[in-house]
Order: structure tokens, then sequence, then C-alpha cells
């Protein structure tokens, strides 16, 4: 993905705004701005991603791809396979020639590996993607250094699923499943998982609860990552259900046959109650979802109207049922990154036009994006040449456009010389 | 500016990837992006721009265009003039048929409407120009919010020049006409003020000198705009000139003959001298520069090296003399947002190109300009739409694309439909 970003160039935001040596009242200078790399990052690795948001994942490679030498802070959770990708990606950049420094990698506690680096005043810039506690804490300290830096923190979110009432009426089976599937795919351990179901107790609404307790009672308990984990879900899940107003809706009826199985619950509380608890709001790591059940419409949109910044949102609706939801649909498109209709939120497509990043505390920045093209902007910087020589630029911003990329000259977006 | 920009779009960054319906293993789903307002914007007026960077400033202009309310938190170095342009804000607001509560602004000091306004819950981003110290405490106050926003201060800068000794042997005259006519514009109160020269003891540099001091001593003391900047400048210049090792080059020649007259002034130390002293990095908000003359190019690589993150640095060099300061050239580029070639930093023009922002202090985020059409990145967010019916998206993200601007579609920069 980020090769063909490379290659195309566009994501560098060329832009020339040639000289006028004859404007009155005064001549105006040559300009090309581009953007360039910030210096070193360090990437936190997320424990819930060994692959794709860990030592070789999308903020590494976004990193990277924006030209900047990569520290990671390998996770605790699975020091064996960050060792043996971070191997692979020394060997990789020893064989492309790349220069020494490029990539390294760190093991040990976050209080001390990663406090050390994220203060470190050769770093410009950081990326993270873990719990709010931890991502609030390296936030606060890149924002106490002599020298703030930028730091995108992914710090998790429960990703509301508004089920419009004629939705639930005319496919409760379907829209069940759907739903039950994306609260448990991977041990709903994405951070997109959706941990809050919000309906109206409308025609329809408990034959579609039933729908949804059968599909999650049906489903097998999933091996979560590592017994911490599993631990945390545990005990997060159990203080939920001690909530007062919330009752358990279903749970898998599978047996638990062996370590770090998590079990599939679905748990409701009246929107009253869940207005009176703010606890409810917080998100449980694992494959566990609450519903609230709203009287009305009214109910809906405070509820909506309470929520915390988020990393999606989603709607069932039927044919136009939107329409007559506008102000909710709207409260949501406030808090969220990314908005999704008839569909679920997990599944997060890795392309240019995502958003995966959202309103505080789903994200620490909501101007960026963790996952897709545009991440690389993390981590990039505009500088801007005023009538620097010709040769002396970067090809980028050279007269004759050597790369044949995309610029904007003089406010003409175009592939043609300046 | 800006109303170009809005009609053209592209700046709204849309982009989408359409559905593969079919695509193995799972379907691609249709995502579409584009950037919306982020939420009230708090500006804090700069006391050196009653109009260009105040009430109805650059940083006005751009949360304005980007979609958001302004709260403007007036300066109290020019409370009437804030008033007048707050007004037509207001009345051009009206005329419009803009929502009421597009603009507002509050006067007071920044210590208790300041604060309150950054500290408010439902502000969501704010832009700033003026001290170290009030950007910073600010900044700080932003970052602490449980609610952490994005907060753009532009703080100040010493803008280094460079003048390469072939440049300096061969057009003294011209060169120091240039730098002293910069030091003196505006009572030497714009960002960009140039307040570092920095020379090699080569052939021709005393004689470069001389004509330095002439230029400077003929131009006659300008008005500051208030007695306070005054009252700082006289200090802040009077505790440089008694740091050891810190000379008179030249005063203006001129008499005072009014009140907030800055009399234009050069002062030079040696390398050595300021190595040891880092106050004399400091910016000296006025007609005031101060020349480090280094023994060699070695000398003036490691002064190079000490400095802060700038606005700008600026090279004077001979035909090709560059070349062989690369080294050199290569660490201002990394401490800059923009580079100047034979020209003065100050006449900052106002154009897509522009990047006014820099490294810290000279901003407190490096990915963004306060000038220029891209300064309303600052203050816009991306959301994602997924799979969302077509009538209810935004125009700039329909199928037909009705507004006729640019847009990424599948990776392709195009205006046809999607």
């Amino acid at each position: 993905m980020f090769a063909d970003l490379l290659r195309e160039g566009s994501w560098l935001e060329a832009s020339i705004d040639t000289a006028q040596p004859d404007r009155k009242p005064i001549p105006k200078p040559d300009i090309r701005r581009m953007l360039v790399p910030m210096g070193p990052v360090v990437v936190f690795a997320a424990s819930n991603f060994p692959l794709a948001f860990s030592t070789a994942g999308g903020d590494t490679a976004s990193a990277l791809a924006g030209g900047n030498p990569v520290i990671v802070k390998a996770h605790s959770a699975h020091p064996g396979t960050s060792a043996l990708v971070g191997h692979a990606i020394s060997r990789a950049a020893e064989k492309c020639g790349m220069p020494d420094g490029v990539f390294s990698m760190f093991h040990g506690s976050g209080a001390t590996v990663g406090q050390a680096l994220i203060k470190h005043a050769s770093i410009k810039a950081a990326g993270f993607t873990g719990s709010r506690s931890a991502g609030r804490l390296l936030f606060d300290l890149a924002c106490q250094r002599d020298e703030p830096i930028p730091f995108f923190a992914e710090m998790g979110s429960i990703n509301p699923i508004v089920i419009l009432p004629n939705a639930m009426n005319e496919r409760p089976k379907e829209i069940a499943g759907l739903i039950a599937g994306s609260i448990t795919l991977g041990g709903g351990q994405f951070c997109t998982n959706p941990g809050l179901l919000l309906i109206i107790e409308k025609k329809g609404y408990s034959n579609f609860l039933d729908e949804l307790n059968d599909a999650i009672s049906t489903i097998a308990p999933s091996v979560m990552l590592n017994e911490k984990i599993h631990k945390s879900f545990e005990t997060d899940k159990h203080s939920a259900l001690n909530q007062k107003g919330v009752k358990i809706e279903a749970v898998s009826r599978h047996e638990i046959t062996g370590d770090n199985l998590a079990m599939p619950t679905l748990a409701s509380v009246n929107a009253a109650s869940f207005f009176r608890n703010s606890s409810l709001s917080d998100e449980i790591f694992g494959p566990y979802s609450l519903i609230v059940k709203c009287k009305n419409e009214n109910e809906l949109e405070d509820i909506v109207g309470t929520l915390e910044g988020q990393l999606t949102a989603t709607i069932f609706a039927a044919d136009k049922e939107n329409e007559d939801y506008g102000s909710i649909i709207n409260q949501l498109k406030n808090r969220v990154g990314r908005i999704i209709f008839n569909g679920v939120p997990t599944g997060v497509e890795v392309c240019g036009s995502m958003q995966h990043g959202g309103p505080y505390p789903a994200s620490g920045d909501v101007r960026f994006t963790s996952v897709g093209t545009s991440s690389i902007k993390r981590f990039t910087r505009p500088i801007a040449f005023q009538d620097w020589p010709d040769y002396e630029l970067p090809d980028e911003l050279k007269k004759s456009n050597p790369l044949n990329i995309w610029r904007w000259v003089d406010n003409y977006l175009t592939k043609e010389n300046s």
C-alpha cells in the first residue's frame, strides 16, 4: 500500500507558487513546499495486535514511509513475535542498503523503557495503540517535554451501534447475526469491537433481543491473546455486570475447555440506569456488549449526546428510516472518526479513504488516522523553499517535475512543469 | 484567498474507495472520507498584528473557512481596533445569514479570560500568535484538559541568516542593505525578523560589516506598537548588550523625537562567547540583530547545530557557493519551516505554498502552518462514511460529484463520478 503511495508521490502535497518579479507593490518570490520527515519516531507496540499494530505494524510502516527512523518499544505480551519480526525488518533494511539506525527495538517495561524513550530529546514523534490510561500517561509526557512532540495515541472505543426500530423489526435475525459476529470476532479484541448497542423499545424489539441472545449463546468461547488480557476481561465484565440495573441477557452455551477462554456475553440496562452510571461507558476489552434500552427517540438522543469520542458508530436502518433520525445521526457524526451504515465496525479496511481515529479519547489528535495511507501524515512536516536554486531543490519540487507527480502549481493541480 | 480555496474544494481531501462486494476473502465496503469542522475554535489575537493576526486575522479566517465557530480573545494592546473589526465581522455574518454564535469576542486578561476559554469543554481547538512564555502556558493548559485539544501556537523565532563568504565579498553593499531593511522593517516587530546573522571571518567580512553598520546607522527609529512592547525592547536589548563578549556594532544616527521609538541596533559577538551563553539566542522583539563571527566553517556549523526550531532560515550565497556548505544547509533545513535563498525572511507571502511554522519553539506543532491556505488544516478533521446511502452523503462525496471537485477515487485523482 505504502509502496504505491510513495511512487505516486502526491501524498507529499508538493505545492509551488511561481515568482512574479513585476508584481506591485512588491515582487512575489518563488515558493515551493513539500512534506519531509520529522525525525526519529517511537512506536509503542499494541498488546492486541502482535502483527498489525506492533513491530512491523501500521505505525512503523507509516513512519518509515514518511522517511523517519523508527524505534519500536516492543510489547511485553509477545516478546518472541516482536524479536522475530524485528530481525526480519533489520535484515530487510540491510538488504536494501538503508542507513544504520533506520530501525531499532527495545524490550522492557513501559514505565522505564517506554517513558525514557518518549522523554528522549532526539525523538520527534510517537505512535501508540493501547489503553486509555497508558496512552494518556505517555501523551502527557510528550506534551511536558521541553520540546513537546506530536504523540498519536489510539486509546480504544466502545463503538456504539444504533439499531433503528424498523430495521430491528424487519430484519431481526440478519442484524442480530451480524452484530453477534462483530462482538465476538477475534475474541472481541479489536479496537472497533462494538461494546454498546442502542435500541428503542418499539414493535419487534423483544423479538430482536431474542435473536441476538440466541446468536450470542451459540458462539463458542475464544482464546484471548494472553493471560493478563483474559484476567482483565473477567474482572471488568464482572464489575460491569454488578452495576445497578445491569442484567445478563445471554452467555455462550458452550463449555470452557481450556485456558484464557472468554465467554461471549451480552448484558442490558435501561437508559435511566445508564445515565446515572458513567462507568457503563467504559470499554470492556473482550467479547462483551451492553444493550441500552431506550423508551423513545428522546432517550436515545440523550444517550448519544452523552457519549465520548469514538473510533466508529454504526446505524442499522430500514429503507429511508434514517431520515427520521437526522438529529441523532448528526450527534453521532460529531463524536466519531468513521460512521457505518447497515454494517459492522469490525474489519477496518486498509485503504486511502479509511479514518481510524476520532475525538478524544478514541485518539489523542482527531486530525489524523492510524490506518490507511493518510497515517503517514502524522509523521511528516512541511518545509518551504523560497527562491531556492532549481538544481538544489528536491526532485519533487524541481521545475521539470522529473518524478511526474501531481503538484499544485499556482493553485492549479497539474503534472506539468512549473 | 480562502474563498477560492473553498469553491475549488480539493482542500477537503475527499477520498473514495468504492465497494468490491465480490472481493475474496471478504467483501470491500464503500468508504468515503472528507474533512469536516472540529467545533468551536478560540483565537488568541497577537499584540504585534492588530489586523493580520488578530480579530479578523489568519487564524480567524482559517477557522471560519474550515466551518468552525470562532471565539476571539482580543489582545489588550489594541482593544479599540479589535472592537471595530469585531463589529464588522458580526455585521457581515448577519448579512450573510450565518448562524448566531459563528463569531464572538472577549476582552480581558489572558490569565482570566484567556485561560477560562482554553479550559472550556466546548472548545475544540485554538490558535495563538505571541510570546513563548504565554504560548507555552496556554499550550500546557490545552494538553492538560480532560479532553486535550489541538493548540497551534506560533511563538516567535530569531530567523538566522547565514551570509557565506563569497556572497559577502562580492555583494557587500547590496546584501547589507537588504538585511538592514529586514531587521528594521515594521520596527522589527515581524515574527520573521532576522535576529541572528552568522558570518565567517574570511576575505571581505570587515568591509561587509562596515556596509551593514552604515546601513543600520542611516535608518530612522520607528514607533513601536505600544508602550509595553517598547519597554520590553529596551530592557531586552540592554540585557543582551551587557552579556559577556557582546559589543555594539551600530546604532541609528537619528535622534529620538517622540514616544515609543526604537533605535535600530546591531551588536556582535564571537562564536566562542555565543556558545557559552544560551540567552544570546533569545528573541529580542524589535529592530535589533546580533552578528556571530565564526573563525571558520566548523564554528559556523557548530553554531547552526545548537539552534532551536525557527520559522525561517536564510542563506546568502554567491553562484554555486552553497554547494560547499551542504552540511550546514541540511542542518538549517532540519530546524526551520521555510528556508530562503538570497532574500530576506520578512514579507511572508500569503499563498498556497507558504509554510509559517517550524520545529518547537517556533511553533507548537511542526506539522501545520498559520499562514496560507493550508492553515485551514489545523482546524478540520477527517470523517469516513462507510456504505452510507448516496442521498445522505455530503455533496463532496456523492457518486455524481455535483460540486465537480478533485477527489481520490480508488487511489486515482479525478473529477469523474465514483
